[in-house]
């Protein structure tokens, strides 16, 4: 239900889904009536692998957590968690407000053992073809060093099980590379890792830039949720602006038009590349089920790509080993229980 | 003598700066015989307002501060922001290490009576084809919430005076702009902000995110200098990566190299419009006296924009301004004195 568009793009994404993995099965959670109908719509009432699980109730873009977390309880986002819960589904997808879905999620599924703060983690594309993991994009805003190390495991074991890469490296986003740069909890921070490194715990690189993102220069960049989720939208920002500068350009005379037509190809190959869509589909780590969050704006094609990361995360088994791993990576030193730190 | 090209770069720009701009003077400060030479060889040596100050050091981009500082009093950086505490030159203009010249500067003119901490200040292109200054990138990597007021009482002045905009609009910059959202110093200097702009002192937005950079949403945008340095470099590093893809696929066959011929126009105006040259040319705030730093790779034509950037503020009178309205806005609360922090 969630997302700006709503059933309209969450279910043609869903029945294309279907089709292109014949081992997938989704569960449909909302309002049954409007499920229905568009499914209908695109005639796949009666699709073998699509069922359909009514909650009545919806979570708004602008509801305040109270209201997702005491109020809403059988909306849509609840129950499809509620389904990973129960070991009726193995992830939950949603378009929905992130800060509602990461607290109704913290509420039912319980974060990990280890972990103190579950953190966003998403891909985006870089220079060496391959798609750069960072992490958090905007559940904790006020870090610690220690929440900044956890995220580096957790990074660490999701890249490993998605990408199979036996020792994804990991770079810490500062201002410089040099040792003495960045803030305290940075400069904390690094000497965690470091010590991991030296234990062959992780495979830490360093400090990397912003720039080091679209280089490609480590396989996971770790910083806290405030920073992570600034730097995505910037680059969102600056893409879009750059992406309309081109198109009103090349509408400009016959003769860009004509390079326009004929370049075509290359847009649309850079497109392919570079699009969001692609890069659509952030996982919430830490917690005891796998929950993935689709950009809100999303178009049908971009939400596939959402479910589509989920079932990659549930096919791995990414679950299993993040609690393998995080069992065995993670310090032991106790530390306080904290209360929810989700604002975004 | 800064830069990654040293005077190659550097003296041909000053010699077309001081083409272009007939009331022009510029010292050039270095190691005389290279500046001389490079002159000669762009057939400038005897330009009646290019002249040469001999400095006999040079700081290197990888010195340490304490070598920028106290080991090489005679570098070229030192001796040009000496010229501007002596009242010989308005601006000083340099391409070398960032953190270094920071320092320098901040030692040998000190900051303005009722600043803090000095902060870098840059600009943005914006689809309101305006740009978008950006304040703090660097200098601060832990602030506390009257720095960042601070940085917004500077942007706001230089704003007004470079831009003749009477009441510059001033964002927050945050992961969402609910009045809930952001860490604790944001949330603080928000209610800084707001009380300035009731008493109508600042003409204060509101909370702005990542991508409102782009929108031009606001005049200014205020954050402190880990997440502006962070945000800086990664929208550079996307905006090459989508360059770049660019250029290759305009490169893979017969057909996209014609469109791309034909489309050069179009290419180039995205690049005028875009290309991080013309946005070259950092402020430092809240010093007295102007400093201006040019990125160290800066070719000739981008190392000019940094030049026009000083030019503009000693035109308009930036420091004055700045004196004069640092005085009435900022608030009178005696603050501790703080060491530097100045860690690029």
């Amino acid at each position: 239900m969630g997302g700006d568009h709503g059933p309209s793009v969450t279910i043609p994404a869903a029945i294309s889904f279907v089709k292109a993995e014949p081992d997938a099965e989704l569960i449909l959670v909302g309002l049954e009536d409007v499920i229905r109908a568009e499914l209908k719509k695109h005639h796949a009432e009666a699709h073998p692998r699509l069922s359909v699980l009514h909650a009545s109730e919806q979570v708004l873009m602008d509801d305040p957590l109270e209201v997702a977390l005491r109020r809403k309880k059988d909306s849509s986002m609840r129950v499809a968690i509620e389904q990973v819960k129960d070991g009726k589904a193995q992830a939950a997808v949603s378009a929905g407000n992130t800060g509602a879905l990461m607290a109704v999620a913290r509420y039912v599924l319980k974060t990990m053992a280890g972990v103190d703060r579950p953190a966003i983690c998403s891909i985006m594309p870089n220079e060496k073809d391959g798609p750069t993991y960072m992490l958090d994009l905007g559940a904790n805003v006020d870090c610690e060093s220690h929440h900044l190390h956890q995220f580096a495991i957790m990074g660490s074991v999701l890249v490993g099980a998605m990408e199979n890469i036996a020792r994804p490296t990991i770079g810490l986003l500062n201002v410089g590379t040099e040792d003495i740069k960045g803030n305290e909890v940075v400069k904390q921070t690094a000497k965690l890792l470091q010590a991991d490194h030296e234990r062959g715990a992780l495979n830490y690189y360093g400090n990397v830039e912003g720039n080091d993102i679209f280089k490609g220069t480590v396989d996971i960049v770790v910083c806290d949720g405030f920073v992570g989720n600034v730097t995505l939208k910037a680059v969102e920002g600056v893409a879009r602006f750059m992406g309309n500068m081109l198109r009103s350009e090349f509408k400009r005379n016959i003769f860009t038009m004509l390079a326009a037509l004929i370049g075509m190809g290359a847009l649309k190959s850079i497109k392919a590349k570079f699009n969001p869509a692609r890069y659509n589909g952030a996982s919430f780590l830490g917690l005891r089920g796998l929950v993935f969050k689709s950009h809100g704006s999303a178009d049908a094609y971009s939400f596939e790509w959402a479910i589509k990361r989920a079932y990659d995360a549930a096919k791995n088994d990414v679950l299993a080993h993040l609690s393998t791993m995080i069992a065995e990576l993670m310090p032991r030193d106790p530390v306080a229980p904290e209360l929810p730190n989700s604002t975004i």
